[in-house]
């Protein structure tokens, strides 16, 4: 039994920087770097790159909205799907480059904050951002959403996905995340996190917070970068879950 | 004997266009497409390679400073080599997804603007480009200046290279553009423009102000989009070429 | 009897131009000057104040989203209602300062496109542009719609008004322009748009599309900068309404 | 005998934070606030403004390059100096609308960064800068080196400036900043700062680190807001002329 660790990098802009990058690396199996439109530049890109590769770790396109000020994570409506696709596959272009550069190579593609969350409620934006994966590199492995409309997306456009679960949130009856204004959405506790994410990898569920239990198959857990105890939350999950026998490994090697 | 028309294109920004580049991709053989930073997006990139595309017309990157006000013309100092190298490592990578996108495929790379004229001026940049080539994709072709440090560069780092010559404009004795501030620098007439690059291509000379002639292999014309008579000017020249037995010809097709 | 005519300029970014500003700055009498968010930048807001003052045409701030990309068409959600305050604060105040370097100085304030949809639409929006108004200079100008959010904004705050009317827009019955998706939301007759303009400032009433009549004070209207006959049209407005006896005045002069 | 601390601030964006203002906030009397070019929005400029206001700290106008990737610290040419005027003056006008919201009042101008290095090396850009004051306000201070370009532009123009000395930094002969790159140009020892700062002070002259002694009248003196030690030092100075009975006092007051 195994699965993946992955994380969100790279989410620093010229002098300005975001988490501790470095640390995290140590820990997952999966980085998902930000491509320079919502966070990130050239040579965040290409150095998050270089410290993956070192530690055999993997590395993803994680394209946002173009809005450095909102951080990808206010909501931009008004771009048709196409331009969505274009978008899209422009970021996961310039993060292939960068990763060449380091001497790695992009293995997946996960869509970052409000464009992502779309991605997993709109079944138009899932297909854009797959028509964008398929367009560029059909070999590259979508970041999906059990019973979400990724998932769908990733089947229809025939592309290899990997069904993610997050460490830290609490999820809704059909499988949405539960939205960070609903107490109990969040969870700060890191052993009862890593209990809960062990008992869905074991099982192959997705445990809600009504007690609903979705059947799924997991291969990703994503953990957070920010935050003061991001580091130590991940490590501790790693810790539990290895533990238990599972191994952590990247769902795919460059 | 053979040569290729390029021009740069592609250099508007969302609401704002530049220059007839669908007129244009009826003249020349190359297009070299702005990638984001000065000028274009991700859906002016995809757009112009699929024009292309349709065309037969070959399209190379045309990164520049990340400077949108600047139109990529202001000399931009403070970034080490390493940095260069990565900026312009970007802007190839969004440009070989945009024209995957459209189906086609990126074919060289020249620098824009300020960027480009550092590259001919400074063996540090000139490299820097190189290497970014180099990174991204080693089969790219690099368009350089007879005599000048981009073709020193695209030598020691062993790529193909096309050597462009400019048809409206002086040069001086070593090679370089003559500045735009001295008299003469720029040719306004179509004929006489048309019959120096006609001399140059059969004979394979740079002609200089002067009178001085350099030899040179000459693999590529560049012709510019903008201004009111671009269209006119590339359509004459073309003419004069064809006319003397020269056929245009990208100097390589994807 | 007297109204003024507005038209939103200095809509281009660094090498790009959009629209006749020189010439619809002979037509109309109050300038909505885009302030480098979503258009425009510094050279062009003094240059666009410069030729206003020449002309005897107020200025007034044309603040909208920061997104030079989608033109500040696109709709963005997730900032706060004080955040949506401060950036058009901000918006206001450098226009102030480009108009006092060009020796004009700014009279009103007018949201643009999706911003400017969200104050007529929704009473928030429309408040957090008023108090920006009101925290910067109350003696300012707040361009409204009649019986929509923004007049209340302007009245609850005690801020001067102008009530706007669109020349070429047709309403619905709640004083809302239509969608342009609809069949006839635009008119394109310079004749019959003059001649609905002409009977709305004279009867001071809004003129529905269903034949509804809105009783309204109108003190100006809005022409459109770009198209191709946009100069043309706003001409033949004018000389409509002054063949009529309306004088063509600013709502509020510097 | 009293002087002025000042420092900069506001320099993160949108999601990205810089440095502890609040902390420096309760140890300087002037603060320069970015001002969206080259770091700062307007969420950070208002805030700070509050943040100054309630602590008595006078705010001014801290405008850079438009280069948020490069924060202001790469040099850019190519702008005329009408351009370099009105995009200072666009930056103080920003900054004086969101001081306004805070309830605040600019009082002063500094330039920042690679264009503030330009403003005390060339007397164009000294000028530019000095023109941009006095057109959106000539009651600014503007800040200046005693000797250099800074202090003859404003005596030129009329304008009411702070001498600044940087306590951390040594000069040349000329009065200039000796290169970062040199050996002994930044001075880390806190005590040994506030000393030399003490007798620049009390003695009205620039030490220069040749032994040199450069008469001048000191107003204000620069304390740096980022590095690890950033508040330490500048408590230390503080104490240091207090306890010398030096009063720390604005310059100005709002």
């Amino acid at each position: 039994m195994q699965v993946d660790l992955n994380c969100d990098m790279g989410e620093g802009y010229g002098r300005w920087t975001l988490g501790d990058d470095a640390a995290m690396l140590d820990v997952v199996t999966s980085a998902n770097v930000a491509c320079g439109y919502h966070a990130g530049d050239p040579n965040i890109m290409v150095e998050t790159a270089r410290l993956a590769k070192e530690r055999g770790v993997s590395v993803g396109a994680h394209p946002g909205f173009n809005d450095l000020w909102g951080f990808g994570r206010r909501v931009i409506r008004g771009d048709t799907m196409a331009e969505i696709e274009r978008m899209v596959a422009y970021q996961i272009g310039a993060m292939q480059a960068c990763a060449a550069l380091a001497g790695h190579r992009v293995t997946h593609v996960k869509a970052h904050g409000s464009l992502g969350n779309l991605t997993n409620e709109e079944p138009d934006f899932a297909r854009a951002i797959g028509r964008a994966i398929k367009g560029v590199d059909p070999a590259l492995v979508y970041v999906t959403m059990p019973g979400l409309p990724t998932e769908r997306a990733a089947e229809e456009l025939g592309l290899e996905q990997a069904a993610e679960i997050f460490a830290d949130r609490a999820y809704e009856d059909d499988g949405q995340l539960m939205s960070r204004k609903k107490p109990g959405s969040v969870l700060h506790d890191a052993d009862e996190a890593a209990r809960r994410v062990l008992e869905m990898v074991r099982e192959g569920v997705i445990l809600c917070a009504s007690g609903k239990r979705i059947p799924a198959r997991i291969e990703t857990i994503c953990v957070h970068g920010d935050g003061p105890n991001a580091v130590a939350m991940a490590r501790r999950l790693r810790a539990v879950l290895e533990a238990d026998g599972v191994r952590i490994r990247p769902f795919k090697t460059a």
